[in-house]
């Protein structure tokens, strides 16, 4: 709520600049986001230097650049997905400060201090084919203050290799796993941990795939608990829930 | 790992009374738990009173009345989910102490001190007809030491009276969103909040919902972001999501 | 907006019986529909008589017998959808006013009068089958106030059929097409008229209807336009739609 | 029915011109819209400048070019939906008062006055996205004759947009809400007002959206009342629907 | 065409007694039917004695008895399909000369004699379990005058069980298939013969099956030419069809 | 069965140049084909002209050039579907006679006389997008001898435009319908008619037509009787499946 | 084939009792089977013992019975799968020698002695309610003569228990994996072994689960290798893989 | 498990150079690996010469040819699979004895010597289009050691053919079917003999194919046993299960 517009109007009142009848008006038109119902932020102050986010996909180049460097000029930090390396060549012409990750395919833009989170965040992937949607995750949660570690190529085909790094799983404050064909890394890993755990079905494989709802389907199905799911290779939806939960673990 | 084992062990490789290579057989056929990969637990100590899940679904009264009074013997907190009246009935014989949650179909015997942790957990449903999921979420979230609201009937075709309860979501650390048909109202919730959201579709709806498909592919494809999904009607996954994030925040 | 309340608070504060930060505090935690978003009603005035709906089905007899009569003593019209007989012989004897209508599984109250719109709303349907869709759409915008007329059993494997009907469909204003199996219905009568047709697939069939998905399915991809669609077996859903269309036909 | 040629036909029977089986041949044989069954119309003479509708896409940009012109030689308004700059490019030299609507993807050729319909259509979309099937559906009300105002990227994840335009909301006579996605945005505006919404999914997102299917099926099962749904993308079906209720509420 | 009424009417007007407008308008409001264009019927001649079909699923006991009795009572012959033993025991009642078909779930009542077919219609079932669908196909196409002979429990697993008829194979002017499970047997008839193949798919088997799906899948995707499929289950239809075709056969 | 060879092999049985247990071992090492269960044909001698068949898809330029003039060396007929019109230009290099048939897709060639039948063949389609499917019908139907007229743009949604043409309809001896979208078109034409009705699902469509998915479930649904269905797009299949049935028509 | 039947019509033609046309002719007429292709068995003599199967789902008590002890009088070994207790109950009566498998729903008959193969075949299951598939796969590997041993609750959200049994693991000849939900015990298993691995999904779950589907999808899209996969619930068709693996391993 | 380290371990601890506890430290801290759970392997000795296997799709043509040079610097024996021409042309230049295998898309490299199996492994395709997915399968099991033999193109349409070659049939130890469509081949050759049979589905076919579906499906609904199933167009996964069979039954 803009309390300085109110204790105006409320002031305008009392002095009798303004009746009754036309505050009551007033009041009833005021728009939505006056009235402190446009976010319920829990610890804004704590979000100083968390970035605006676009999504690319289905945008020109040019779109994209125009909104990534409009948003720059506010000095605020910048998170772009889904960027085709076209994309980050036009933005990289508005914004020098502009940086591509090419598995990840986002192009981030650190205009303010980043909020850090110390809270470890481990990003594990089964495949190296998973990589694009773990490193989407892995960018993201850095962009927005997290404290990344990768463990990457450790599917369950091969378990030995995740076992051999049960120390770096035991420090974790919250795992994101990335998996695609048949997405069983989740629950072996949700299975070792009493942490949060973010699964990301990816639409890695062919066949009865289907374009990632066998891992899905799977994650979703998990006998392991204190495991959840979000959509399908959305690396950034994982890193959002995952800076939620540290960001809350931090916040006292 | 079984310390004092081990110590014996390798006390009586010091002492003489074994030999080098019988103890090195020793080791190589030691149960796999035995070697501390069992469970890599953060906190075991904050475990106190946890408690043991039945999953009572394809089971006869008898053989849950079985597990859980050969469970309540030992002391430990019991939840038993997806239990109708029949078997409550069972099992209170064997276990006087028992408590049944109808709503919910959940049946808890407290034993054991349980943990409490303080980070409310918002469990907000959006029809009568979502509160079975809703309250094995609550009554879950509770038996496993978490500090429960529930926030009922807040559906999004009236949704001032979701928004005439901001203060309670404001407070809440965690919030779980129960609902089926078309699982809207976890996009409009975690648009509100930068907490933690966990969405649990139902399979309440008709036609071309389903059993929970669309509120499921709804929530998984939510525009809001700090949100994740558990399977349909997973009240009890929800919950256990939400204690290993409070667990986490808590822990320092 | 509850203006007294409003006009009350500022009126205590030009007495100064409140001083501007309370009335400030007091603003920011008004319940929600009290700023006047609850419902964004058009012509309120328009829907005396409207009555209160209750979707039955997954509660209990003695649930709904409870909802249904305090709704009843509010003097309200009720309508209770999906109800057995056995929901309405509890009913019955809590309000003897209510209604059965067998086919149509409804239970309506009439304890107000009923705004009556006359542009004639038509049911179609294609078979025996479908009537309890058909009967649930007509009850339900009749009880609302419709002019409903019925024209049944009229599928398109004997097209001459729906054709010798050729002027009770040139007269309606809107028409609710009821049909499962192939759910052809739906085309062939929006093709022949100009005014909005609202289709209502069923899940009437079997095998390769797959609960009514081929009639939806094939509803949604209509080559006729002037069509749009609701759930499967929802035809209180299509009388909502068409009673929102004669009011606003009526509203001048 | 074409009376001319019936009368015609009596008229030779009473002069003994034709005998009676010859008369009777001729009615069997008659072709079956000048019985009257063409087009069962309510208000043929509301719908001067109603545009031809060429629906391009499997088309060649030569032969979605050789229709329209065909149709523009008849001095009727054209609507082709679907089209490519390439095709607009291809119908341009043919019909130099052709006018694209990038966005929309559609080309209108206005040769007749258009009837105009008062009542306000407002077209909302979630999502930037969104907004080829919001402009298809816009641009087709338009042409039809429609007063369409647009409300663009208002999505539930930040819901106080919405709420900020609640004057342009509460003046629709109907209103297109056009989201992918989740498809949340249909039910949280139906359950805001009374007057008809027609809900046009679009293939919006990626995994578990299955090409619009979440979406989709979201709509369906809204718990709000007073909606109907098109296929996915369909704008122009949207807008044809709105057309025929504005038409509808007009008409007296 | 009613040709007497029309010839009495343009008698009426030749005598003066009815003018050309009251003609006219006669002839407008003649129902459908009346037209011509009820049933364009071929050989209305060829079917005598063809049966009168009630689909009995969805429909009470005494729902189905009055139906068929009123049928019964015509003197035409009646065909009641899916019917139980509790319908066919109503129905007994009512009319003694009601036959049941335990297998295939079908009542028949033969009234009028019943115009042969003589070119053999074959049906083909893979498993026991496949019988109903099978029995049901073969008790329709003798009702209606087909030459049924049946080929039972062939299925691809024993294949040599088929190849050792294959004079009763070859000697088939129409053969049905009928086969649940991966519904293999219709692609192997159909590699073997060249007559038009009906293949029926049943919702025989479980798990991956999904009620039939894998064999209607199978038997649309069938390698084979000369083959057409209808609904899971849909022996009736199977028979229709089989039926039309040995109709045109003799029909010279 | 090569009767020549065993002939033969008893032959020299008879006359002691070998004994019984060296005929035995050869007759049991007969390929399978010489023991007649090659083909279980009919009517071989009606099938003189019948073409061979060549499905291009998934095929090169040069494979298929290849496959084709090997068999029009053969002097059979040569019928190639899903042939663009770069294979043709490559086969009409070797094969002079080649003849392409752009909107089938297909290319004929007549080497041979082909055995005619006269019962007419309806070929009818619902819109211009469903023409490749209804000309891979006709074309197919032609070359196997078939007589074909094709009925084209009569979809239900101008439902007169199908009436007006009633007369072709009622000559047909087999009907081919050809229907994207809702596909409904193939349940009224089978509702008009005894023939048998075979119907071709198409692509055509977009969202949620999922490929012709909702055509072919609406088709598989369909209320009428005597249809029967083929794969999405198989003009091919049910061109031949028309041909099995004039073929038994005039075998006698 | 029958030999002695061939060798008697050989010698009929050698002696002069039957012509060369009259042995061809009966030659051509032989049943399939009689000619050597019913079924090309490799190693029938290593059958002997191996049991009949009956499939009871969809047959009724009697049916069963009388098919059981008609097989059991031709003191053949006999499985019944799918099997009710009163199935048993019916066919205890025909046959004392019949035993039960409660877990299993199996029916065995030991008439023969069964020939056993000491390739230790291992039975991993995932849960309990796994039990039913599990032991379905162990009681008919076991009756066809496999060595089995179970292993029985090691899923993967604890793996610590599967591990625990390396031995077992280990020394199995072949593995069937019987798991349900996520399914993800298969590759985990498949990931440790070089023998093949049965993975039989089972329907055990709830929500997106889809009856199994979930499970399905995963095994067949396993990134271990050496892996393949049979029906949902399929306990019967793993073991007949099973042993047509150790048949084949046994049979030099 | 690594002896000579913990034999030194053990040694230091008798020697006193380490105490218990820092001994009991090391062993908790051991990489998983070095406990001997790393692969389970069975004949270690036999899979001398088994090749690396990489999975080119989704990778680029520079990141093959690194990981494939990498790994032929080893000595051992590489199979690359989805690789295309592009890619072996880049690969070649690396590793000049990289053998490119066009239709199966594979590329080999034998830098060791391949120990053979001399079981038969039979690979039967239904039509030229299920090629690629066939050879996938018999050059994966010829680098594996497999002897090979390729039954092309005698799918069930024309079932003479594969009857013609059931020598062959006849003495496979294994038989993998590769089929597309309706998948039907699987069920009759499994049918035909008792050795185990491995199923692969192709995504050969269209329309209702749905990508390979139609025929996974079929294949896990086979009603012929000894089957199991492997992935759409896994002919890797089909050769590698076929390998595990053999090597099975050889190494007595």
């Amino acid at each position: 709520m803009d309390s300085n517009y109110l204790r105006n109007l409320l002031g305008r009142l009392i002095n009798g600049q303004m009746d009754i009848d036309t505050v009551l008006e007033k009041l009833k038109n005021l728009p939505f986001e006056d009235m402190g119902y446009a976010k319920l932020d829990h610890h804004r102050n704590l979000r100083n230097g968390f970035p605006e986010v676009v999504f690319c996909e289905g945008k020109t180049c040019s779109q994209v650049a125009e909104i990534v460097s409009r948003l720059a000029k506010c000095n605020t930090n910048v998170l772009a997905t889904r960027a085709g390396i076209d994309v980050y060549d036009t933005v990289k012409q508005e914004c020098p400060r502009a940086q591509y990750h090419q598995l990840a395919r986002c192009i981030t833009i650190e205009n303010d201090t980043i909020h850090k989170y110390k809270s470890p965040i481990l990003v594990i992937s089964a495949g190296t084919a998973d990589l694009p949607a773990a490193e989407e995750a892995a960018v993201t949660a850095e962009i927005m203050g997290g404290t990344v570690t990768r463990l990457y190529d450790v599917g369950v085909a091969g378990i030995h290799r995740l076992f051999s790094h049960h120390e770096l799983i035991r420090k974790a404050a919250v795992i994101i796993v990335v998996a695609g064909m048949e997405g069983a890394l989740a629950s072996v890993v949700a299975g070792l941990v009493d942490v949060p755990v973010i699964a990301v079905p990816t639409s890695i494989g062919y066949g009865a795939s289907f374009g990632g709802l066998a891992a899905l389907l799977a994650m979703l199905n998990s006998c392991a608990s204190g495991i959840a799911v979000v959509n399908i290779d959305n690396g950034f939806g994982a890193a959002a829930m995952a800076i939620s939960i540290v960001r809350l673990a931090e916040r006292n």
